[in-house]
């Protein structure tokens, strides 16, 4: 029988490779840009070529940019001697979101994980290393998601730089700002009243 | 502070229009995209622009092509005196994949809704009427979502082909098949049992 034609049934399959659409709501997407020529479809398939044409991984932090060195990186009011570490890129723009720290970054790129063989020259944990020696670094602040992987890689990031004569930090655990106790689980709970701190 | 680059931006702005992403599912989507330049955005990005630039609307049915006559419409062993109408183009494409219906399709692009300001001439129910009267059409198989706007539409199709010399038909309503009693609607277990079979 006839479905669609061959371009058409390309791209659903490439959508369908995206996160969070299935071969369903791709079909879906795909409909709604078919409908959409040259408001959406058009413009979008330019701003993918431009972007998969211009962006490049930062060679210092391994944050994305469209130049070698990613505008943090360039900017030297952003040397304050302090690294921020993050497993990956939307958690570093997740912290530029929150605008608060004034230093630079460091992308790890995932976790550490035995399971999927991921080991710490995977996650450029020697390039940290040699960061904080050459860039006369004097706090690195391990911004690690609460999951059980990224406690361990923070563990083992503390381990790795503790010869090292660097001062290491992680983000405060406790309630969220807006959170009600009822609906925090426990261990948040029990983190928040184990750092209590004096009125 | 310094969030994803000008270009990025703009790519995670566009893919937030497609439906079943939201502003952060597009920026995840965005990232997963900036991973995999080279293995999946560049070749979706061009799967785009060549849809957008060659998917044609068919000129009788309103089916999607490559050619203004689509593939259906352009098949002579097609041309059965049958019409499916359908409501999106995703209706046929279900039909099509059901492989049952051996004629030919018309899709009115919506359903009839005072409320949205979409009347008759927006669904292409003229050309219907046309197309009934030019193709010696002996049947027109009303396909329209069980909703009230698909069953308003089909009643009032019903109602413009009646002075036509031509068989109205629409899909049986009832337990689907696979289809357990307890899960289904008080409404189409009546449906069911008023349309029910001598065995």
């Amino acid at each position: 029988m006839s479905g669609p034609p061959r371009e058409i049934e390309a791209l659903i399959a490439l959508m369908a490779r995206l996160p969070g659409l299935g071969p369903r709501s791709a079909r879906r997407a795909a409909l709604h840009l078919l409908k959409r020529r040259d408001s959406v479809m058009a413009p979008l398939a330019q701003a993918m070529a431009t972007v998969a044409l211009t962006a490049q991984d930062c060679r210092i932090c391994g944050n994305i940019g469209t130049t070698d060195l990613c505008p943090i990186c360039d900017d030297p009011r952003r040397a304050t001697g302090e690294i921020c570490v993050v497993e990956s890129i939307a958690d570093l723009w997740a912290m530029e979101r929150g605008g608060a720290f004034k230093g630079r970054y460091h992308v790890l790129g995932g976790t550490l994980s035995a399971l999927d063989a991921i080991g710490p020259d995977t996650l450029r944990i020697p390039d940290l290393v040699e960061r904080v020696r050459a860039e006369g670094i004097t706090e690195v602040i391990l911004a690690l998601n609460a999951t059980v992987d990224g406690q361990t890689t923070a563990h083992y990031i503390a381990d790795t730089l503790a010869p090292l004569d660097v001062q290491i930090s992680s983000l405060a655990q406790g309630v969220p700002i807006g959170g009600e106790l009822d609906y925090l689980d426990d261990g948040t709970i029990g983190a928040a009243l184990r750092a209590r701190r004096k009125v």
